[in-house]
């Protein structure tokens, strides 16, 4: 059973996976997983069902799948159960709890996210959110998290276009800062704080990307990596889970648009993006912002970025959005 | 010059870098940049002495230097003008002042820390103290950050062996909540969080992996990854300023043992390592201790822990201490 333990000092829970696990001595030489090659059948492709664990879901739910959920092979953290708190001395764990799922983006073995359909990726993203509530109503849960890895520098292990849902018993601790930094801001000003960056961003303009009726795309203004982007819903919404239909569809195409333009101008990097949405203990916060982070992966991240949370950045926003900009279809 | 800027929602400072500035075309292939091969000559071995910016300082100051100091080529800080903070709109940024220079800590290309003398490997923590203690002179800066990157994938673009020290006119995100976390626990508790950390390590004993009179090595509880490693003063010092004469030689000891036991273990792997130290502006408080936190890279850095400071470590700390204790020379 995986152990979710927290640091006692920074309150960071990280989880310590069973399932996962690996010996020490499996570390002698550098592990990069390697992407599946052809010599091995493809999991998500399909014909080769039988080789997931037992399906979730599947859209549509009958005839041919477009999209199709299934446990992770090795997850992270495990179904059955209650979480279970204990303190050892200084420290807290908690029995690892929660769900780790796969979301196969397409049938397609050879297709990547950017160039599905754009009736299909808004399919991708009604499964996100299908999977969302289904899960909310775990009282045991207390974040579901949406993420997707690209490529091997992104940390993905299937080159099969998928994406990522962990639901799990706490709070991932930057989310948390992230609450407790917008709760902090609407307490003096009375104000969703990423309303109000919206609002600068509009005005402004230099580090805007795209926009359509319900999200705006663009560099935001202390960017960790180079070509970070935010997508953010132009309405307030606390939770991915409150979207209504012409919101998908719209989030489908902004987010189309802003791997389209990765993808042609920076020669198809390989990227990671994370869904933050509001808690399960408090799904329609006025404070806080439904917002996606992608960061392709170009940069070597050093240790000493991870070890302290400061970061430097060779790409000024407004220059990666002015680039952006350019690299329209 | 360099500016600083802050995520109004996290607090974050990041450093937006012109010195190291790239055009955003520069991007279009993943950039992993190259460890200097044999056709260049190495700036940082002896003879080419000329090939750096002016020394800052060297050990000894004459004959043959087996330590040398110099600015970063690439600063991701400038020293020159005053810190000037500002508002625009809801965001905030400072000039980019500070410090960053490059700590060459041998002489010899083709040895690694781990197997320099200990003596020698005394003169080179001595240099950090020397450069923390003459940075922390300057009113404008609150935070001096000492840290290494060896090989290419921890972020190394020079394979002579060095390591690096950036001044800032802030204090990063990570260590903010260090001593946030710590300061909690000690208006609770009056006890440096710490300290009983190191109290319950040395009466558990299972995350243990070296000790000597002045450091204690182990497994962090709740490490972020496989075989992340702690080097913990035993006796409760808030700053790496304020260590003393047989400190710096049980440090150099207790560092030199635990890279030599990664090395035999884990075939040599790329590291970082940060020294977490008190702020200049609070050089020894209480609540906090100085430590240093030291992490090989043997696994990919998905984005999404980037993303959500939300780690799945495959390793428990447990099993790590085991194997790596029995990795003696």
């Amino acid at each position: 059973m995986p152990e979710l333990r927290k640091d006692p000092v920074l309150g960071r829970w990280v989880i310590i996976s069973t399932e996962r696990s690996r010996r020490p001595s499996d570390f002698r030489r550098p592990a990069h997983q390697p992407v599946t090659g052809h010599n091995q059948p493809c999991p998500f492709c399909p014909g080769n069902e039988h080789l997931t664990p037992p399906e979730i879901m599947r859209r549509p739910e009958s005839g041919q799948w477009s999209v199709r959920v299934v446990p992770n092979r090795f997850p992270a953290l495990t179904p059955e159960g209650q979480p279970v708190r204990q303190g050892v001395g200084v420290y807290d764990k908690m029995t690892g709890i929660g769900a780790h799922e796969v979301i196969i983006e397409t049938p397609d073995h050879c297709l990547s996210l950017a160039d599905v359909e754009p009736g299909h990726f808004s399919e991708v993203i009604w499964t996100f959110h299908d999977r969302h509530v289904a899960l909310s109503a775990d009282p045991r849960l207390r974040y579901v998290l949406v993420f997707k890895n690209h490529g091997a520098g992104a940390g993905a292990s299937l080159a099969h276009s998928h994406s990522q849902l962990i639901a799990m018993p706490v709070v991932p601790v930057l989310v948390k800062s992230e609450l407790e930094g917008a709760a902090q801001y609407f307490r003096f000003r009375n104000r969703c704080v990423y309303c109000d960056m919206l609002k600068q961003e509009l005005q402004e303009t230099v580090r805007l990307v795209f926009e359509n009726d319900s999200f705006v795309v663009f560099q935001p203004f202390a960017p960790r990596f180079p070509f970070e982007t935010w997508v953010v819903s132009r309405r307030h919404l606390g939770s991915f889970a409150t979207m209504d239909a012409a919101h998908v569809t719209d989030l489908a195409l902004a987010l189309k648009d802003i791997l389209g333009r990765m993808n042609r101008g920076l020669s198809g990097p390989d990227f990671n993006f994370v869904v933050h949405s509001a808690p399960l203990t408090e799904p329609d916060p006025e404070y806080y912002h439904f917002h996606i982070e992608l960061m392709p992966k170009l940069t070597t991240i050093a240790g000493f970025e991870v070890g302290t949370g400061f970061y430097i950045n060779p790409v000024p926003p407004e220059d990666a959005a002015c680039f952006l900009r350019q690299q329209s279809g």
